[in-house]
């Protein structure tokens, strides 16, 4: 029997901790309030369902979240053009590009508009090679990986020091960050990756201490797969092809059982991640305001 | 009995091919020629050597290089006015911070004042994050990097589709750019990292079919930790208490015959990296110069 890592409890913990500090925003900000610009393009079921909850999220906090709607047409220069423009309006702190955008569009370049002081899940390539380079000033993680090291963090599990941590899935919101973090000298842990071309999977996770997995491959992850006591973080969202339903990774019927600790999916690292984008956005705010 | 990746060679060839480029390149900058300059801090035995080695390849292919010399107890926030002075000096075409600063520098702060498009290395935070977020247009790699994967590509190994690749090391110069490089989907590997507090660095490296080696630990790879038919190449650098010699990091004798491939020390990795940072200056100008 695993424990659960409640992400809905603990990102609430977070949020409620950022109450005072966006008031203190806020205050300074006065008329204007916290502002967080979603850009949206197209329609996706999903992504849909993401940026209804940043909205709930951001109106209990008091922060402006408003969504930028453009076609699903539109060409990668327009758009890039467009949030280059969001980009210069000074009310505007923080900018979210709702991912996947459709695929004729050049993601990377878009990503690359967000300037880095506004760039709240680090994925332009200024942030991003901040992050790399673990710039000492620069204080914040890519949200998920963020979300799921501060719910490590409330379980006692952030002590990486000679373990094994095994990431699955390879791109730019889970795999690519998490290798990255676990490579520092402060965490020191050894970071394995795996993803759908390895021909080993079982052979590598069961050496880890921890999983984390962001493939977005349902049931890539199976009871067998893995060894008694390890930590399991499913980052993974994929849709359900019969119920429509998003699904993390893991098996988790199968896999909880083996588990010490594991997350629901929902209810696992989804509300972090939402929650650490706000938490970026106070922590670049109060940086560009020089709030302590 | 091991093939051997003779880097010596390899560099050789490379260094060739890039001679009538670097011709095109002078004679488009006439009178001045394509000009390399090292930043140089203190002395440090090994990084004399690395240096007389860049200085005398230079001046094999026409191009300058300028050793600046800065003393010892130079200041972070000094030294970072004196590369930037570098930097904005036109005739410069790139420029190489000379590891390992002194350690009461703030090494990255230093690293992130070569612009990016005079950053052989890929060093500072706008070319590490170009490079991270695999940009389309930012074509060169970290020279290091560049050097194995040239190295392997000559001898037909560079197809790592499904290959489980182990990197000992988690440093900016080998370990961090190896593995992100083996996760990029062109790669498709799976990328394992291991370093010194890896408590079973015997399983991982059973796993490998290649091992890349930048740890700069003498001995940490001896020949009971690798299977059969591995490919081994040492990146590592240390200094042998015992020799004052530079040494890598795999036991030669106990590796190679069970190795398939494998990277003399000297004359592997050593003279890869020193080519493709020429290569990698000759990018850099062609571009900026948009020449073909």
């Amino acid at each position: 029997m695993a424990i659960l890592l409640d992400g809905k409890q603990v990102s609430r913990k977070v949020l409620l901790e950022l109450t005072p500090e966006i008031e203190k925003i806020n205050a300074r900000l006065h008329p204007h309030t916290l502002r967080l610009v979603i850009v949206m393009v197209g329609s996706h079921p999903a992504s849909e369902v993401f940026i209804k909850r940043k909205k709930e999220v951001g109106m209990a906090l008091g922060i402006t979240v408003d969504i930028r709607r453009f076609p699903e047409h539109i060409a990668t220069n327009k758009l890039r053009a467009e949030v280059a423009t969001i980009a210069r309006d000074k009310t505007v702190r923080g900018i979210v590009v709702q991912l996947p955008l459709p695929p004729h569009i050049h993601e990377q370049k878009i990503l690359d508009a967000v300037p880095v002081e506004k760039d709240v899940d680090v994925l332009g390539y200024k942030a991003a090679g901040k992050f790399y380079v673990n710039n000492r000033e620069f204080t914040i993680l890519p949200s998920t990986l963020a979300g799921i090291l501060r719910l490590l963090h409330e379980y006692g599990l952030d002590d990486f020091t000679g373990k094994n941590v095994v990431v699955a899935g390879s791109g730019k919101l889970v795999g690519k960050p998490a290798i990255n973090y676990f490579m520092r000298k402060e965490a020191s842990a050894s970071a394995f990756n795996i993803r759908s071309r390895t021909t080993d999977k079982a052979g590598a996770l069961k050496m880890a201490d921890i999983i984390i997995s962001g493939a977005g491959s349902q049931g890539l992850i199976t009871g067998e797969m893995v060894t008694d006591g390890v930590v399991v973080v499913d980052a993974g969202a994929s849709k359900d092809p019969n119920t429509g339903k998003l699904v993390g990774d893991v098996d988790f019927e199968s896999v909880e059982p083996k588990a010490s600790y594991i997350t629901p999916v929902p209810g696992g690292v989804g509300p972090m991640t939402v929650a650490m984008i706000f938490y970026n956005l106070v922590q670049l705010t109060k940086q560009r305001l020089k709030i302590k």
